[in-house]
């Protein structure tokens, strides 16, 4: 069988193409590792616009219901190895051996979360050391946490921390905090919140689990130890485009360069949408419109070369 | 007072610009015309992300509750009428006489609809002629209605009728009808559906209320007769931008030209986004996506410019 549209990702991006690929009637499957795997859906999300309060992974899934009433199949364990031409088509391969057949192609494979360098971070790991709040944070209740990073992702994963951790620790690298003034304000407002700019983490010690964090003030070179029962490391992301590359053309960063009208890559017929392509701002919402977008382009393309 | 930024527009670009922008605690004015005052937001609508499905008009008054959390002030009978420079920043000038001073605009004003020229399209409005179903559909419970127009608006009409009407006439100009083939599908399977290609509406005709639509086959040059008691137009939209012109850049059809990017237009710290702006697709959740952007863009922009 050759599919009119193969999607890579099931976030808010691969999602939402499927939706509009299934209304225009696209013989569509969507490819993903795993469903609701997403660092970015396991938030409490306020900002998608119908939705007051919403955790990520529930949005999560009301998208995969909706687009299992559209009948799109979805086939998870399923990490993609490669993509190669085929007589006019392309060959999408996955790392379990099986190869699929598509006239398109959109990738929304999103990203994943940057490891901390430092001793005792990867020793850690499940150890005290967490990628994930909402996953993990009931774990801590009553613990001291620190949370590494600077931007928005560290700041609602403190926020994701509240209900449960004694003292929270926020460790900036950098000289100041770089997300929402709102979120900093809640922070601040909580009275437990702690935050350290120019804070860079030397090493993480404990015996069987995380007992401590040490950390250097990078202008006064002084080290400081902090006592934690947990760390929640949150220092950036990497795009899942490995499988993309030499096929279409990735930015210093790793994300697919796409036309930002249509969202199609260098490479005809394979179209980028959400955080694995090079649009400034990774957000749910614009993910989701620009998965809406990549399906109506890829549409849009299989009428123009007449293969619908 | 000075504004960091006025949002023009009341849609889901506007007001996911509007969330965006308070998270960022920019100090935020709307200006609407009216509030629900879209077309497109009439339909019950199933391609926006989270939501099975929903009336446009719920889904923005979820977006108005949102917003109002925020504290986002809303100012509703504020058509406006242009915007001018003002020591670097920005003065918009409403129809009522009044004028606001601030740093950025997003221009989120959506599209009105093309009007039909055949005689009798005029003289009936409000007396059959209609351009919206979801506030006029239940008025022609079992009478025959047409529809005028062959894309994805038109097809959505017919779809929103068929609880009440009789018999639906579809129209249209072209030689095929070019929305969703998932909604042409729904509509013949419903049995009193029936599409009429390369048909030319010639005149409208009644005495006190439509009585009678009169169309030519272009290709066979016949003139047909059809009884309805109601015709609704679905042409065309036209965007709302006629404030914008010599300020920023247009294209052909009126609608702003972005870096689709960050949707800046041409005149630094004027942004637009949605259906007012030259984005290929016209749809909500692009829209909402395209409403984010804006906002983080003008962030970004005063944050630049040492404005914020």
């Amino acid at each position: 069988m050759i599919y009119d549209l193969i999607i890579i990702g099931s976030g808010s991006a691969g999602l939402t193409a499927a939706i509009y690929a299934a209304r225009k009637k696209m013989n569509t499957l969507i490819l993903t590792k795993k469903i609701g795997d997403r660092p970015s859906s396991f938030y409490e999300i306020e900002n998608f616009p119908g939705f007051l309060k919403i955790r990520g992974t529930e949005l999560n899934e009301k998208m995969i219901e909706q687009v299992a009433r559209y009948g799109v199949p979805i086939k998870e364990d399923m990490a993609v190895s490669g993509i190669e031409k085929k007589d006019g088509n392309f060959l999408v391969k996955t790392e379990t051996g099986e190869n699929f057949e598509t006239k398109t192609v959109i990738i929304a494979s999103g990203r994943k979360p940057k490891k901390l360098e430092a001793p005792g971070a990867k020793e850690f790991e499940t150890k005290g050391v967490s990628f994930c709040t909402v996953c993990d944070a009931p774990i801590f209740a009553g613990k001291n946490v620190a949370v590494i990073g600077g931007g928005n992702t560290a700041l609602l994963s403190a926020l994701d921390l509240l209900p449960y951790a004694n003292q929270i620790y926020l460790l900036q690298h950098g000289e100041k905090f770089i997300g929402d003034e709102a979120i900093i304000e809640k922070l601040k407002a909580a009275g437990k919140v702690h935050f350290f700019a120019n804070a860079e983490t030397i090493e993480i010690k404990g015996k069987q689990f995380v007992e401590n964090l040490v950390y250097e003030d990078t202008k006064t070179k002084e080290r400081k130890e902090l006592k934690v029962g947990g760390i929640f490391i949150s220092i950036g992301q990497f795009p899942n485009t490995g499988f993309a590359k030499g096929l279409v053309n990735l930015n210093k960063q790793g994300e697919i360069i796409i036309d930002s009208l249509t969202t199609q890559s260098s490479t005809p017929g394979i179209f980028a949408a959400g955080d694995s392509a090079n649009i400034p701002y990774k957000q749910c919402v614009i993910a989701a419109g620009e998965g809406a977008k990549s399906a109506l382009s890829a549409h849009e393309y299989l009428l123009k070369i007449k293969k619908i």
